[in-house]
């Protein structure tokens, strides 16, 4: 197989598609998604096969249990695809929506519509269930989708895929829609993110090495979700219930997820009573403290074990830990948290603790992250929690889509004139 | 000097502005706006002697005639640098409008909050007066600016950067705010499109050879403007009155500018009567007719000129003229119109000419360019026509600003989250 005609075929299908799903009404993209419903309940057992070709191939290639279990497709798995599904069907369709119309004084009106980007490539790795999340969504927004999933999952995918064509062609939609790679060589993924002519958006799914990867080569724009490294500042003003709260929920609620709060930062009046009450609850809960100087010697008072109290080392301000192991550290005031978050986060999401109106008010205009929070946990940044209906990844980029990336971010506004003869003068 | 360091400096300079930039009130920012004004008007005799050794330069050098004029400053320049100051002064602060805030299920409120992107970096040719457009809109929009003139506008674009920090400090604001490269080397724009921990945007003005090159090099988000291919469909349902007018409009009422219509798409219906009429008036007007086979058929009954008339090549379909030449083709309907337009347009600007409600209905849906008009002139595509105030380009992109651009395609918006005490579940 010649990977790049190949790619370039895949690429012009995919261009031809978008033109045809840029022009299907709400109801036939909305006939699809359920189509696809009901193709993946008809061919559970083929699905259920296929995954099991990958988990023994994956077992055999001694992957650990992690991704194995990433890997795997149950039928509660598939019950969730079919779920996804039903909801993104449910929810309103972003094309076409006219916005900001208003008459200029030449007699012309002019407005905003929002439209499909075209075709978005995304490349991903071993869920399979990414498949058919990123395939809806991209569906209900109007785009054609070219799908590169990870080689683990390649059996799965295509049994997906099949699903998926034979959704669209029940609902009279084009088949080349979503088309899913029918290849694991690596030259496809390099020939994808180099046709700006046939791709419009890629979006990585995956840890930071591929992105970081597929952003250096890639000629097309790129939705990208690196570290999230959060902080939660809790302020002297605070309520110390809501901080304590919001401070173990940020950490503990789950530790593996990009919104969970890395590096505690306390205004230095609290690193007495309240650090140490607060300490206690992350011990109990198996948590790790690296700690800045002198929370570290207030809290040495209280623990002595290495594997619970550790004096911070300057690179712990910068890792996003993904694990139960936090980093704290005492401030002077606001502005010195501040401070810190602009020379530390990875700006995806911080949160201040305090009932100051006027500090919530500057920490909110001027913190500069996708998300910013007052007297909430880290871990509400998320598409479900703020109402996209669903989301194809958070992006930590400032340009296009910040933060978590629904059907909107999947689209772009065209600028729509009415007129009635007029000409400029 | 060490271009690669001094650029760091520079980059850097300007993150730190940005901070406080991104702080500062809209009163603030207008007070700057306007004292630059008053820098500019002190500093007339400074100013336009630096540009006449720019002037004469550019003539040893053997600029020829249309980049000298646009290299000149003359005193009414600088009247209208004074006025486009005064008038972004007067637009709305687009930093720190509010948006779409709602209470989510779990009782914390969401919304969008509009925020600078950062630090821009501007790439321009020969014009001096965009030093003082480019700095006033980042300025307006809270963004610090890097900005990296022609080096035949050096001397001018020097001067006017004195003005700019005079006025910044006078506001009270950093001088770092607007920073203009104070070398020629080009090593210097290569350091400064490949600085993403500096730069979050580049806004490259000019040629498309110069565009072209820096997407290619950058590893920072571009806006970039490439080719304006417009057309015109002119619909058998079209009022001829309407449709003549604004076919003239279009091609001639400026012919340098990337709005301008460059392929005339004809009912076939229209090939007798009307093509011949308005044939006479592109004629009258000096504009060559490039006519494919069946209009070339029709209109060589009225003309032998092959400087008037000349059959259409396969090129012409895919050329912007920027001059008064004009591309024209017989379509046997609407869906051949969008066809060729899918297949040729570089996605700038199209307009329909038809009083079919139905036609009007899906050529605005359906046609991907920024714009997309019925029954106007492309020459309304504009930063000032469409309400904006004022434009820093263009985009063809589709990602992040489409068309043109003014203060609000220079922020983003970060979610903001209200909560009181609120945990996730």
């Amino acid at each position: 197989m010649n990977i790049e005609n190949y790619m370039r075929e895949i690429g012009q299908n995919a261009r031809a598609a978008s033109r045809l799903l840029a022009a299907a009404d709400s109801g036939q993209k909305n006939k699809a998604l359920l189509a696809i419903a009901d193709e993946l309940k008809a061919c559970q057992e083929q699905i259920l096969a296929a995954n099991a070709l990958d988990m023994s191939a994956g077992r055999e290639n001694g992957l650990d249990e992690a991704l194995l279990d990433r890997l795997a497709i149950r039928e509660q798995t598939i019950e969730q695809m079919v779920e996804g599904l039903e909801q993104i069907s449910a929810l309103a369709d972003p094309c076409g929506e006219i916005s900001d119309m208003s008459y200029r004084p030449s007699g012309i009106q002019v407005g905003k519509m929002r439209v499909p980007l075209g075709v978005v490539g995304i490349i991903y790795e071993s869920r399979p269930n990414v498949t058919i999340d990123a395939a809806s969504l991209c569906l209900k927004s109007g785009n054609a989708t070219i799908l590169r999933g990870g080689k683990e999952a390649f059996h799965s995918n295509q049994a997906i895929a099949k699903c998926i064509a034979a959704g669209l062609k029940s609902a009279g939609l084009p088949e080349e829609a979503v088309q899913v790679i029918e290849t694991t060589d690596r030259a496809a993924v390099s020939a994808m993110i180099t046709m700006p002519e046939y791709v419009d958006v890629i979006v990585p799914r995956g840890g930071k090495g591929l992105i970081e990867r597929i952003s250096a080569e890639a000629k097309v724009s790129v939705i990208k979700h690196l570290d999230g490294i959060c902080h939660v500042y809790v302020d002297d003003k605070a309520d110390l219930e809501k901080a304590k709260a919001i401070a173990i929920n940020a950490k503990t609620h789950r530790y593996g997820v990009c919104n969970a709060m890395e590096t505690l930062l306390l205004h230095e009046s609290l690193k007495e009573e309240f650090l140490k009450a607060l300490a206690e609850v992350y011990w109990q809960k198996g948590v790790q403290l690296r700690a800045c100087e002198k929370s570290y010697a207030s809290l040495k008072d209280v623990c002595s074990d290495p594997e619970r109290l550790k004096p911070a080392e300057d690179a712990d301000w910068d890792t996003e830990y993904l694990a139960p192991i936090l980093a704290v550290k005492l401030v002077a005031n606001m502005s010195d948290a501040m401070d810190h978050i602009a020379a530390h986060s990875s700006g995806h999401t911080e949160s201040i603790v305090s009932e100051d109106y006027s500090r919530v008010r500057r920490f909110l205009a001027q913190v500069d992250s996708a998300s910013v929070m007052a007297n909430a946990s880290t871990r509400f940044a998320d598409g479900f929690e703020y109402g996209l209906g669903a989301e194809i990844g958070i992006s930590t980029d400032k340009i296009h889509a910040r933060g978590p990336v629904g059907l909107q971010g999947l689209t772009s506004q065209k600028w729509i004139v009415f007129g009635d003869g007029h000409i400029r003068d």
